[in-house]
């Protein structure tokens, strides 16, 4: 079994630290305009009114790091990165993950941001290997990289660990060291692969017993297609928690996974006194 | 990494397959006395109304087995067991968990049981040891090992598994094979002690690695005193699974659980196309 390692991510003024001796570290996944019409038409137009309020609320919803993606058609994306990020920081003081396949725009983003971002994405492609990992180290970033490569997103926990292992080597080779490298081992549909699920499971088990590394990993696309999709994913996070996720990316305004997520937490004995369950079971009955 | 085992308990009419390799098997807990003054009073009366109505309620609710637990003061333990166990094969033909700490009772109680009863349950304790494994042997059940014995209840997963051992090796001696003892890691109350879902995810991870037995335990003592049980239980109880838990004991009728057994069985790869989720979702929708 290897170390559990600490990932450190900073704003200016906010250090946040990853590891499995810690409770959870929130990745609020809400600045995206993927599906989002509303949210893409308003960046289309420069409008950043939803991007601060989005930022806001998941703050206040328990995220400790916020994803920004602004990936629209037809608009400037380095341009509108950096407004976006210059939106957030205008609203909240967390540490920022930035999130872009376009390295033009990642570069920009990266030149504005005071601190040391998360960095969303690499994966073992050969091409973003070589146009991603070269900006991570420049600018003293941490990455998320992907369990997918030039073959696509294997379909087996020793082929996601594989990719792991390709990007984490590829890194080092940088001398970007194995703690700034978060691996996200990439949950599929249920409704296609009934062992989706499995599969991403036992990569997480077999990437944290090899390099000790912190794993992020989204909990919606599992449960798409099937009736009661809130449940599952609060399940299944539980579980990939348990298996050795530490920074889910998620929406924390859904409630019954970012409860399951301290559920899990306080069941993992990271939550001393049950002090952050009642805390925010208290907030909840506020709200 | 022991083989993973198999445990077979039967009824007359019914085999239940308790193994890491298929759902899990759904104990349900509900015909107990313990804190149901009703149930109490009525099994003092010798009426099995409520015993009936449970067993029915459960078996609707997904329950495989049902635990019979008949302990009420003053009551003659070996003529109300036998009473209850025919009062539950009325109604209907699941396999029956007998459940005493009556070594008299429990012997009436398998002389009447038509198949193979699971026992609950055993200990680490000596006289435990020597009044409950030669009834196990001699009428050829299976028994859950609780995981303590006569200095109390460990506080590490390693004193956990060191109970485990001992009781799997004392029943070795006798002639019961290991896939007919089932281990109960205990999972203690949060409230008093922080750690104490972490120690039993531990020890059941250990049990698995080293014996490759099933795994039984309760999951609502862990959130005793808490706000929001159902949440914790049902976060736990997923990761329960996760580590190796086949066949909770639990009250199936309490639908968070019941739901996050079903989302934990469907993340572990074994709901061939999420027919079982789908079946139970539309179920509870015509409820």
């Amino acid at each position: 079994m290897a170390e559990n390692l600490t990932t450190v991510v900073s704003s200016e003024t906010k250090e946040v630290l990853i590891s499995r001796d810690r409770p959870c570290v929130i990745i609020g996944e809400r600045i995206n305009p993927t599906g989002r019409k509303k949210l893409a038409t308003a960046l289309q137009a420069g409008n950043f009114d939803i991007v601060r309020q989005d930022a806001v609320a998941q703050v206040e919803a328990g995220a400790n790091i916020l994803d920004v993606n602004v990936g629209v058609p037809g608009a400037d994306e380095p341009a509108l990165l950096v407004q976006a990020i210059h939106a957030v920081r205008q609203v909240t003081d967390v540490p920022l993950c930035i999130d872009t396949a376009d390295p033009q725009a990642l570069e920009a983003g990266l030149k504005v941001y005071d601190g040391k971002a998360l960095i969303n994405s690499v994966n073992g492609e050969e091409a973003r290997l070589k146009s991603v990992l070269p900006l991570v180290k420049e600018y003293g970033a941490a990455v998320i990289g992907l369990c997918m490569d030039d073959e696509g997103i294997p379909t087996t926990a020793e082929g996601r660990l594989a990719v792991a292992r390709k990007i984490i080597e590829r890194a080092g080779k940088l001398g970007i060291s194995p703690e700034d490298v978060v691996i996200d081992p990439l949950a599929l549909t249920l409704g296609a692969d009934h062992r989706a699920g499995r599969i991403a499971l036992d990569a997480i088990e077999m990437i944290v017993a090899e390099f000790g590394v912190n794993i992020t990993m989204g909990a919606s696309n599992i449960s798409f297609g099937m009736p009661d999709r809130q449940a599952i994913n609060a399940a299944f996070i539980a579980m990939a928690i348990h298996a050795g996720l530490t920074c889910p990316i998620v929406n924390p305004l859904h409630e019954e996974v970012a409860t399951a997520i301290l559920a899990a937490d306080l069941a993992m004995g990271r939550d001393e006194w049950g002090a952050r369950w009642i805390k925010a079971y208290r907030q909840r009955l506020r709200d």
